[in-house]
């Protein structure tokens, strides 16, 4: 399927969670059973010959696709959670944002060194959830094998902090434009 | 599969979030390939007669089976979410917790009136998240075609504020017990 088809199954909504952020809902992708099994199946076929072992998302929304890809793929799926959620031992990335900084964390046996990791998540906006993401596999000795995202807002550049990864996403939009 | 063979993949964590409750860990059990697949497959087994039109599931673990049962229904799916996380209009329960309440929401154009939901978490303890997410999916004029969980602490009664439905455990403990 195209990005057109992806992008009018999701709703675009003003000003939240604050004024002047546009943001992207895919709770209307989601609940349409149809573009719900096409966003999963085009993933799906652009990462089914790359060898992964284990899919891993960020809550919440990422939780969504990534588990969904990790059941097609026949993959284990990896949690990555806020501090304080996982209640084994965790390692921790800390990353910046706007105002600030924010950490997550993931389980310390999740992952084994020779593992082959698909990153996923519904959004890709300046990458910093998803670099911390990926740092997260790597300080395990895993590799990451690719990212998926569903949406990308290209505007703000995070494909750019992850050029070293192979990256696909199925709706790109400039952030600033409905 | 059988419930020892979930219960031997779940991991039971002392002491977590707080001193004296033993925490039913799953993510060893979405982790290992073989019994996340078990897990969602018995449970569609169990609902692919239904007639189901929707999954709705809490964020965030609940994503990780709702979404995934989701697409091998081929229905949409539905998250419902802490407060002021949708960003659309939503309609909200609001319950009780041991010390005080707390509430959820969901989009108030996510279902319609002829809907047959089936409601997905991870764990069923005392009821009191189902009951909220069963009554939001109630309040938009669609019916719960039935509850299914991963995990059931017997001992607290959870079962007993749902008995109007049918509903479906993979693994029971009693929450004393390892």
């Amino acid at each position: 399927m195209t990005a057109e088809y992806f992008k009018d199954r999701i709703r675009s909504i003003p000003d939240f969670p604050k004024k002047g952020i546009l943001f992207r809902d895919i709770t209307t992708l989601i609940g349409d059973p149809e573009a719900f099994r096409e966003a999963i199946d085009t993933i799906y076929e652009e990462c089914r010959d790359l060898a992964v072992t284990k899919v891993v998302s960020v809550e919440s929304r990422g939780f969504i696709f990534g588990s969904t890809l990790a059941y097609k793929l026949g993959c284990g799926f990896v949690p990555v959670r806020k501090p304080g959620k996982l209640p084994s031992k965790t390692i921790k990335e800390t990353y910046s944002l706007e105002y600030g900084t924010d950490a997550l964390e993931v389980h310390a046996d999740a992952l084994s060194r020779d593992e082959r990791v698909l990153v996923v998540d519904d959004l890709l906006a300046t990458g910093g959830t998803l670099r911390a993401t990926c740092d997260l596999v790597e300080d395990l000795g895993a590799s990451v094998a690719g990212i998926a995202v569903l949406v990308e807002l290209t505007s703000l550049g995070g494909r750019d902090r992850l050029s070293e990864y192979s990256l696909i996403s199925l709706a790109e939009y400039d952030s600033e434009t409905i």
